[in-house]
Order: structure tokens, then C-alpha cells, then sequence
């Protein structure tokens, strides 16, 4: 069986670490020298005391793609561009899109492919340099049918139990959750430069957090508010010392996912002429600490 | 003529070192080894090239005050403290209020002085220790009349250049526009970390900040907005390489006066039953901030 991952960052490299121990692995870069380094040392996942290289294929996307499944992990803010310009190279059997938010959905449904999957990823995962991946926490990828057969994705029962799969029905109340989250701990964390944990350690910033939570669920109509607010408390608690992805983008200068993640709950609420004061704010904040490029330190 | 000066911060300093031209000035501080130090080495303040240091009285704020004019120059959250528990100490004909903020006026109105002002302090001041003050900033002292007779203040005019005062008709006009730089400023800049110049230079930042101002000017009923929004970004621009004094006390784990500036706000939105999402959102983060207390970098 040929796998291709398209995306050479943490969530890429991890799965396609897990997905080489039983299929032949193809890594689709944005840099030349990326796929270069990987071809010639191989892939290295750091789990714990454990390290292991595996072989992997790698390749700048350039050229077409021809696998039997293609799990897309890059950032919300590359997918559109390749979905809109690249489309017709990415030939395969069956897709899965590993995307925070929810944005990307509007694109997918212009696709060809015959089995197309949607998933959230729950795993820690840091990206040390080019051809190196530490696991950083064990979690689970949630996946869901979006358009196709479910047995087309049948491979993922036999991944390795480090890097397990659960099926969910409902792809959208999936997508909803991990939005939620995201949008609760990935802008906050940023903007405090604080650590997962400290948003429900401070009652100060729990509180900001909560009134964050409500605005957002009433733009998305989030049913079972109580659950959901428990939800995320529980995940900052789970990751408390975690440093979570946009802070770290944030310090490193980098392109964040804000307009993947708060940007379209802004949109959502534009759309429904509901006010969304907390969230724009907050939007702005964080598009300021981007502008900063790392230096406001 | 005797001045007391109660507070021996940036701004208590700054007054005593300009008033000791011309009268016998007593400052108040709230450490004895303070007291003992400005009667030792004097009081010394830093303007430009220039050095002055100026002989000044100082005692604990222990003991009775016995001055014809008084200037109360400690933070609003201290002068609550002194106002209820030290109010009979308090004896000098005339009392001059220096404090950010307009929580303290329902306090003031229960003296039994016969002259009292207000003012507002225009002038940037730092003060590096316990006997010496930077005047950052060249500026003036606003102040108004809030009961008794202007000609009791008659001394203000005597002052020097460098430290001018400069009369106005309308206290509440002068404070509410004083709470508005203050309410802008120093939550965004101590949240951001940012010199006050930043909130103007990047787009994103002055959104948010444009974004909180209508939600302030709604809840404090500010007329003339636009003229009041140009000010407050021309004192960021004037004063752009400043780090305003909320960020310093954030970065050395001191208290803040955001209750004075912001839950002020918030309390008038409450009485009015007028929502002010931003306002509370905001004040929470800042109050995590003071939390971590000055740890979070």
C-alpha cells in the first residue's frame, strides 16, 4: 500500500513515522532540502527513552502525487492553495484532511476523490528540525466519513497502538470540538506567553476564558455548553505544561492559524449579524503579536 | 508656606523636588527607611543633562500632618485606605489629589476640608530609587477646583517652568478624558508588553484599541468621541517610546491600578445594565497578569 503526506511539519512527520511501519511512505515538502535530509537519514521519532528512524520517500510537492491515500497535513492557510491550484495532481484513492477549524470544508466539496475522511489530531507532537519528531503526548486521531465508504479507510485499524484511530459518525460536532478548543487555549496561550495550564490555574484568566467559551458557542450554537466548557478545562489541565502551537508560533515569528481558527468563527457571526466584540478583539491582539514577528519580547 | 506631599512614588517625588523651590516641603512615606534616606542624601531629580537635589523633610505616614496645602500622591488604592482610617490626620487648609481614576471622588466629598482640587499629571516620571526621580517627560499638571476658592491655590502659579499647572473649569471633562488615556493605554500596553507607541503602529493593535474605546465611551457617556480618540492616539505617538506604568508594574510583580481605571469602568456599566464584554475580558487577562506576578515572562 502507498501513503502519501502531504506536509513535512509535526503532524505530517508523526504520521507518517507511525504509517511507514506498514505501508510505503511518501513525504510531499515545501522545501527541496527537507525531502533531500529525509530521503538520506530517514525519519527519527523520539517517544520518551525511545528512537526510532524509519525509512520514508520524500519529494517537494512539484510533481503529481500517486498513492492510495493522501493524508493532507499542512496548515489550514497552505491547504487552500494547493486545493485550488494543485487539485489535479492529487491523485488517489481516498483522502483524509488532518486541519484545524473548520474553514477548509467549503473546498473539499470540490474535490474528485471517491472516499474523502475528515480528522482531528489529540496527539502532542513538536517538530525538532527537518527530519526529527519528538511524541510529546500519546493521544488519539478522531476521524469521520466525509464523502464515501468507510471500509476505503479500513488500513487505519492496524496502525500501531502509539498512534491509534477512533471512528466518530458525526464529522461535524468532531470538528466543532476541536474548534472550540482550539479557539479557547491557541489565542490565549498566545497572547499570555503562558503555558496550557496556567488558563485554569488563574481564576483571572479562567474567567476570561469562560466568557470567551460563551460568546463563541452561541456564534456556533454549540449544544451541551457544560460538557464542552468541562472539556477544554480538562485538556489544559491534561497539557498543562504544553506550550501550545500558536505561542510557539508566535515566538518564533511565524505565520500563525489565527484566521483558520478565530478568524471564521468571526466570519460565522458576521454572517448571523451576531456580535462577536471578544472574539475580534482578542483577533486583533493576536494579528498584532503576529505583525511583531516574534521580536515583542 | 508648608507643602505635605503623602507618597513617595514617581509622582510624589516629582512634586516634592519642584515644590521645595519655593516652600518647605514635607514628604509622607510608607517605609521609615524611605524617610530616613530623603532626609540624609535630599532629593534628587533628573531632567535631561540635569541633576538638582533638593533638601526635603520626610517622616512615616504615621504621625499627624500639620501643612497648609497637602498633594496626595499615592495610588488610588492606597488613598481609599488613608481617606477612611486616616481622614482626622489629614489637617491643612487646602488638599490637592493627584490620582488616576475617578473612584476616589466619592470619598472626597466626606473631608471636612475647606479647599480642595483635583488633578491630573501630564508629566512622565521615573523613579529609579528611593531618593531620585526621573522626569522623563516634560508636561503639565491640569487641575480644577472641586470645593472652596481657587485663590487658595494661588501658589500653583509660582511654580516652576518645567513643572506648570494649568487651570481648568470642568474636573469631571478633565478627569474623564485622564481615565480615558489611562483606560486605553496602560491594559493594552501592560497586556501586550509593548511601549505605547505600538498601539499605533500597528494596524491590528489600534483595531482593538479603537474596539475598547467605543465600548468606554458608551458605558462613561463621552461626547466629542472623535476629538477624544485623536487625542489618545497623539499621547501614544507623543510618548511612544514609553512603557507606560501599568506594564512596569506588571513586569515587576507590583499591584496595578486597574481596579481604579478599568473595574471603574465596569462598575459605571453595571449600574446602567449596559453589557461591556471587552472591558471585563480585558481586565481579567490583566489581572491573571498581576497573578503571575511578574513571573509569566
Amino acid at each position: 500500500m502507498r501513503i502519501g503526506i502531504v506536509g513535512g511539519g509535526a503532524v505530517g512527520l508523526l504520521t507518517a513515522a507511525y504509517m511507514s511501519q506498514s505501508a510505503h511512505v511518501t513525504i510531499y515538502t515545501r522545501r527541496h532540502e527537507q525531502a533531500e535530509k529525509l530521503c538520506a537519514n530517514g525519519l527519527t521519532v523520539i517517544c520518551g527513552d525511545e528512537k526510532t528512524t524509519h525509512r520514508v520517500q520524500a519529494t517537494p510537492f512539484v510533481c503529481e502525487t500517486n498513492d492510495d491515500v493522501l493524508f493532507m497535513a499542512v496548515k489550514q492557510y497552505d491547504l487552500t492553495n494547493i486545493l485550488t491550484t494543485h487539485v489535479h495532481m492529487l491523485q488517489a484513492n481516498a483522502i483524509i484532511f488532518l486541519q484545524n477549524g473548520m474553514g477548509h470544508i467549503r473546498y473539499v466539496s470540490r474535490l474528485p476523490h471517491e472516499h474523502i475522511a475528515l480528522a482531528v489530531v489529540e496527539h502532542g507532537a513538536l517538530k525538532v528540525d527537518d527530519t526529527t519528531v519528538v511524541h510529546t503526548g500519546v493521544g488519539q486521531t478522531k476521524w469521520s466519513v466525509w464523502r464515501g465508504e468507510q471500509h476505503a479507510f479500513s488500513f487505519l485499524l492496524r496502525t500501531s497502538s502509539r498512534f491509534p484511530f477512533q471512528y466518530v459518525d458525526d464529522w461535524e460536532t468532531m470538528l466543532l470540538e476541536k474548534l472550540m478548543v482550539n479557539v479557547l487555549i491557541n489565542p490565549l496561550t498566545a497572547l499570555l506567553r503562558v503555558p496550557n495550564g496556567m488558563l485554569v490555574a488563574h481564576d483571572p484568566y479562567r474567567q476570561a476564558m469562560e466568557q470567551l467559551f460563551h460568546e463563541v458557542a452561541s456564534i456556533l450554537h454549540i449544544e451541551q455548553r457544560e460538557r464542552i466548557w468541562q472539556h477544554v478545562q480538562t485538556i489544559c489541565r491534561q497539557t498543562a505544561a504544553n506550550r501550545s502551537s500558536m505561542l510557539r508560533d508566535i515566538e518564533s515569528g511565524r505565520r500563525t492559524e489565527i484566521d483558520a481558527i478565530l478568524a471564521y468563527v468571526i466570519e460565522r457571526a458576521n454572517e448571523q449579524h451576531i456580535p462577536a466584540p471578544i472574539s475580534t478583539f482578542l483577533y486583533s491582539l493576536v494579528k498584532g503579536k503576529e505583525l511583531e514577528g516574534g521580536k515583542g519580547r
